[in-house]
């Protein structure tokens, strides 16, 4: 095995993964168009899930057989844990979008309410940070990672001014109940979907950079032993 | 580097992956028991995240360590990218189980409300499928890891049951909204965990028996361009 193939390898894997984002990232797109009311989206996002489903698969076991072929050393070992979470982190994209096309699918059968929620802009502002930490993944880019980061508040934010605002439009229209609380779950996979965009660029600059970044771990103190 | 050492490194991995498991299995407890009004549960749940978080750190390294010094191959390979899955499980289940605590805190700022939902059985479920994955990947045992997935249905319709049934106490009493999409979310919490611990299954399945076992892989037949 020479070290030409061990590179191939490693960049078959990283266009593996970057077409599969792609797909993820469409697949957003799909839900968010069904929402908007064109259902026939349904059917594309179920078939793009399916396939990121195989995907998950594939990925995982080139990063298997790489493991097991090769003896990948400091970066490109830390690239290969990397890919393996982003994969998951993709294949929970795929499940989220699913879902928001499922309670796209259930709000159409209700009589149409408008209600003064921003999922545009959550929906926008979680495409953003997907895309972002895609981009960081293609251009090894821990700058770029890191700004993925910084945007998550916003989205959390967003989704809990949904909640209060939905909550409030339930108690003067209760007929609008079933409509609002499905608006709520969609709320609540956009913000899933940011989350998933952070654990993503968390990847890439642990990749990068070689330091793990997730929850804080530069400064925190915590006491060692659990609560019973 | 002697074998014995090597086959140390991989049960110290196992025995930190079995506690922290442990440790999340009793914040979905502590949990409930501040759902159930004993709130003081609450502050303890934020601890026990916090220790897990820090743990899936610490077994991320341990499992990267062992890929970077020994060459482990096929089983024990297996194990290794199982561990740095079932890890991003787990710290999951800290995650859905400090969101149940939130809600149960805010749940208990409204008037006391009761409804027909099954939340203690949907609680039952789930942790049973925490336990069962656990005691599977202690004692590597795939047959009863497939248990598990078997499991994951009956909590799925408890979630569309409860769903169906808030949404109706909505209809009939609007001021207890608040109240119920709390108690939506906390449904939904208890099937995400159940979800979590189906993931888990199914990766002791992959260590045990080198094969792939999730979204029916063995059946799949998926058409191969996404749709746009």
């Amino acid at each position: 095995m020479t070290r030409i193939s061990f590179q191939r390898k490693l960049e078959d894997l990283r266009q593996r993964l970057l077409e599969t984002a792609g797909i993820a990232e469409q697949t957003i797109r799909l839900a968010l168009e069904a929402h908007r009311g064109d259902l026939s989206a349904c059917a594309r996002v179920r078939r793009n899930e399916e396939i990121i489903n195989r995907c998950e698969r594939e990925i995982d076991q080139m990063a298997l057989d790489i493991l097991a072929m090769e003896q990948p050393m400091a970066v490109d070992l830390r690239f290969i844990l990397a890919a393996i979470k982003i994969n998951g982190d993709l294949e929970r994209v795929g499940d989220q979008s699913m879902a928001i096309a499922l309670l796209a699918e259930e709000l159409a059968l209700d009589p149409a309410q408008s209600f003064p929620v921003d999922i545009p802009r959550m929906a926008e502002l979680s495409m953003a940070m997907v895309r972002k930490a895609l981009e960081a993944l293609a251009g090894r880019d821990a700058e770029l990672a890191a700004s993925v980061l910084a945007m998550d508040d916003s989205v959390d934010e967003l989704n809990r001014k949904a909640k209060k605002t939905l909550l409030d439009c339930i108690a003067q229209r209760p007929d609008a109940a079933h409509s609002a609380v499905n608006l709520l779950f969609i709320s609540r996979s956009l913000e899933r979907i940011a989350d998933h965009a952070t654990n993503m660029a968390e990847d890439v600059i642990f990749w990068v950079r070689g330091s793990d970044v997730r929850h804080g771990a530069l400064q925190s103190s915590i006491p060692i032993s659990p609560a019973l």
